[in-house]
């Protein structure tokens, strides 16, 4: 089969690898139908993330199964499934509390030895405990299936981020990073009821975005300049929940900065950079709470499924392009370029 | 009137100074009964944190209100009250919220300008919003003092801690710091119904009292040893919750590395020291949360004093010595060179 592989730095290429077979019991293959590139794939494409030559790459992927395991029950050939961007075996204690991301047997599409998203079918390990089956017919409903890929990992990670920052009907709400979880961060903080959302962003098409997904203002302003607009649209106070979707030290210390008194930050976006941002003695002054990381979009995506189902949210709004597998390291350099905000991959 | 006066680094006098009167109609003026001593008074007595010489200190007091402004209607002269450790208008959003260390108008006993609680009389202001009424007959009960008095801080502090990384019934929960806080803390997950409660401490006379308060284990390693113990106390995993009452990068640190994926570190101890123990990339993989800060005592007292007052918690305990207001100065010494855990002042 044909799959994306990254050997350095700006060097992605589609080439042939060895078909994925059953090797655990517990394991399925995936036909995928639906790929798409991450922002946090960036990092590794810009070698900032440290890769393996020859490693897989891609996380998110809607499919149907096409083989299981012995030991499989309830994912079956033909089903049509989402798979969220880690596995994890379904049956330990951080499982069935919800945190499947620290899951001991979890793992990361495209880590070494596995496969990514971003080829044409992946090895499943833990399919029970990782696959979410849709409804077998939405397979055949182009319109919506932009918004299923979405629940593998942005929108789960923003509503993770919103719940983290503790979003509740009424509440203020500030978002920082226009990319495609940033913009999923609107959606979720709306659908948790939030009075008022503002999206920091300049970039125009990107703030559209966020306004159809509920932002009601937009700050184009970075750094001291973002922090003044939004005490100014606050009356001075701060928001009460701010979620942090880039990862940076400049963004962190924004969002601390904007978070109101007793309020808190839901960061999603993956650190890049130490701990600089985290300005501690803000944060004790101000009893400002810090809670996120890697979503467990596992536990959330039954949790979001009707609602896109409904079309009450449509996330997949968030891919402004649509490519073939041949075509991923142009979807790279476009994401790289900011040309493109999100790219899926159609099979 | 007498009262403690901080002149420079290692420097406490007590001094004549004016007696205190009303100045504003929402003012009270009361005569301390008991005081005392907190390891945040340390910082400034070593000079790490900064005070103008002259300056008056203590923000821990038990008394009897001499006198009320006009507009002052809910505390009168003769009631038995205790100040938390910070004064607010109990009027604004955040006083109505719960959050009074955010009050606008708030302050800290001490500051520039204010009295301390380490004298024999204080000007209280915004007395309706600050002073908490205490049964009257309570005064006269020489054994509660000190348990009512813990209420000005270090216990509303410890369930604060306890609060922010969400202590709740059958958690495992470790405390960092032995200080009086820590120790608080203890009681304050106990209270709460933590079923196992390590305390990371080697000072033998602090640990019993933790083990008094329903400490079940004790480790008195530090740093990385620290970790290994706790790790190997709980199979590997870390507590949910973890009380951090010291805060230093290292304390911050130990905090962040025991505490169980999807767990939260419950920060109190005023920060010292930059952000470099906020170690991000491990709480972004872990999905840790920091909560915490300025306890708002205010908030807390009402609700601790019930369980003062039947016995059920016996916070005074962590004070080991008292003493007079003329020894003030002896006090401090020896809560700095730890021979003395907490010092009680009786007028």
């Amino acid at each position: 089969m044909r799959a994306a592989v990254i050997h350095g730095p700006n060097d992605i290429r589609v080439e042939q690898v060895p078909d994925p077979r059953i090797q655990q019991p517990t394991d399925a293959v995936v036909r995928v139908v639906n790929a798409c590139i991450c922002g946090s794939d960036l990092w590794a494409y810009r070698g900032i993330a440290a890769r393996v030559p020859g490693q897989r790459i891609g996380h998110e992927f809607l499919g149907v199964v096409e083989e299981t395991g012995a030991a499989v029950s309830t994912v079956r050939p033909g089903d049509f499934v989402v798979a969220p961007f880690v596995w994890s075996d379904g049956a330990c204690s951080f499982c069935q509390e919800g945190l499947h991301t620290s899951c001991p047997q979890g793992g990361f599409w495209g880590e070494v030895g596995s496969d990514g998203g971003q080829g044409e079918a992946v090895r499943v390990p833990f399919a029970d405990g990782t696959l979410v089956v849709l409804p077998n017919e939405t397979a055949g409903e182009e319109k919506l299936l932009p918004s299923l890929l979405a629940l593998s990992d942005v929108m789960s990670t923003g509503h993770h981020a919103a719940l983290a920052a503790r979003v509740r009907s009424g509440a203020t709400v500030a978002v920082v990073g226009d990319g495609a979880v940033g913009l999923c961060g609107v959606l979720a903080a709306r659908r948790l009821g939030a009075e008022r959302i503002v999206m920091l962003g300049r970039h125009e098409a990107r703030t559209a975005i966020a306004r159809t997904f509920g932002a009601t203002d937009v700050v184009a302003a970075r750094g001291g300049d973002a922090v003044g607009a939004i005490h100014e649209l606050t009356e001075g106070q701060g928001v009460h929940a701010v979620l942090e979707a880039v990862g940076t030290e400049e963004s962190m210390r924004t969002a601390i900065s904007i978070t109101r008194d007793g309020g808190a930050v839901g960061y999603v976006g993956v650190p890049h950079g130490g701990s600089a941002g985290v300005e501690i003695s803000q944060m004790f002054n101000r009893n400002i709470t810090l809670a996120g990381g890697v979503a467990p979009a596992r536990a959330y995506i039954r949790e979001l499924l009707p609602d896109v189902l409904s079309g009450s949210i449509e996330p997949g709004l968030v891919f402004d392009r649509t490519i073939g597998l041949g075509e991923v390291p142009d979807g790279y350099r476009a994401m790289d370029g900011r040309t493109a905000l999100k790219v899926r991959i159609a099979m």
